[in-house]
């Protein structure tokens, strides 16, 4: 259900008996009334794409590594605000998740930021045991760097591991979960 | 054109006359073969979206900080490459822009990542002149976070300013350009 449609119905129902049906929960995120409001505003009025998703960008709180780049639907934003554990959607897999339940690593949330016009996310996070947040084993999702010094106009562009070591064996984390990367 | 079509013309065409009709800069990226590859490989291999767009997070190479979430298509990853500035593809405005030619707040690339299943760009980027890379003024887009605090089930969640200065006065340096904005 669709966030416009959600506020109307809950405060038709809310009118008649008192009972939302749809999650009240939405309501704490605020409507988005003008570009003045949205960009200037104290209120947190985010605004999701067409699959109801938001973009999210997780660091190091001590480091300012980037960790992972990942989407959220509006209950795992909630979830997140409300736990300080950062929850994600996960569009490989359809499926709301709470980072770490498998693995044990666990994203505790610092800081939440919300960017200008307020369609993507900023957490900035400590990882709990291996401190890892890359399924690939590695520290953080983004291990490799485009070889700026060796690109030439039509040749493949290489990358370099800037990450040589795995913090975990994927292997014995996620054991024969199917893996989330798409070709 | 997608970019397997792409391939498959360009190879044609070229061994018919040598001269390919589409992009030959298209095969600087390679194929996505097989999900080792992806993860675990040398080449870079960018996965775009529906839309042709990749999500990129920039963050300031000296302090960590999230400057912008924005997506590039595959003529500004190209761009942003060779010319080692930031490139984007404006959703609200259609267009391909390189960051800065109006403003003169230039993104200077120091780095460029990549991240485990290739469809996400990390840069890491010094800003000339003013040091800012929001529209509304501000160094961050991510001027403001989510009073984690202050959240309480039920009630509309707040934000607290952390920049509370502009860099630049956005008038002045964009006129009377549209807002980039969207409700």
């Amino acid at each position: 259900m669709n966030l416009e449609r959600c506020y109307v119905i809950t405060y038709i129902i809310h009118m008649q008996s008192g009972r939302p049906s749809c999650s009240p929960e939405r309501a704490r995120f605020s409507k988005r009334i003008s570009i003045e409001q949205v960009e200037e505003g104290q209120l947190l009025a985010p605004k999701f794409d067409r699959d109801g998703l938001i973009p999210v960008v997780a660091t190091d709180a001590d480091t300012g590594e980037v960790l992972m780049v990942a989407t959220m639907d509006a209950e795992a934003f909630l979830r997140t605000v409300d736990t300080r554990e950062a929850h994600y959607w996960s569009r490989s897999r359809q499926v709301r998740w709470r980072k770490g339940t498998s693995s044990g690593l666990v994203q505790d949330v610092v800081e939440i930021r919300i960017d200008d016009d307020q369609d993507a996310v900023w957490l900035r996070v400590r990882v709990r045991e291996a401190g890892a947040s890359c399924h690939v084993g590695y520290r953080s999702c983004f291990y490799r760097s485009v070889k700026l010094d060796q690109s030439r106009p039509g040749s493949p562009i290489e990358l370099r591991f800037e990450e040589t070591e795995k913090k975990f064996d994927p292997r014995q984390v996620y054991g024969n979960a199917p893996n989330p990367t798409r070709l």
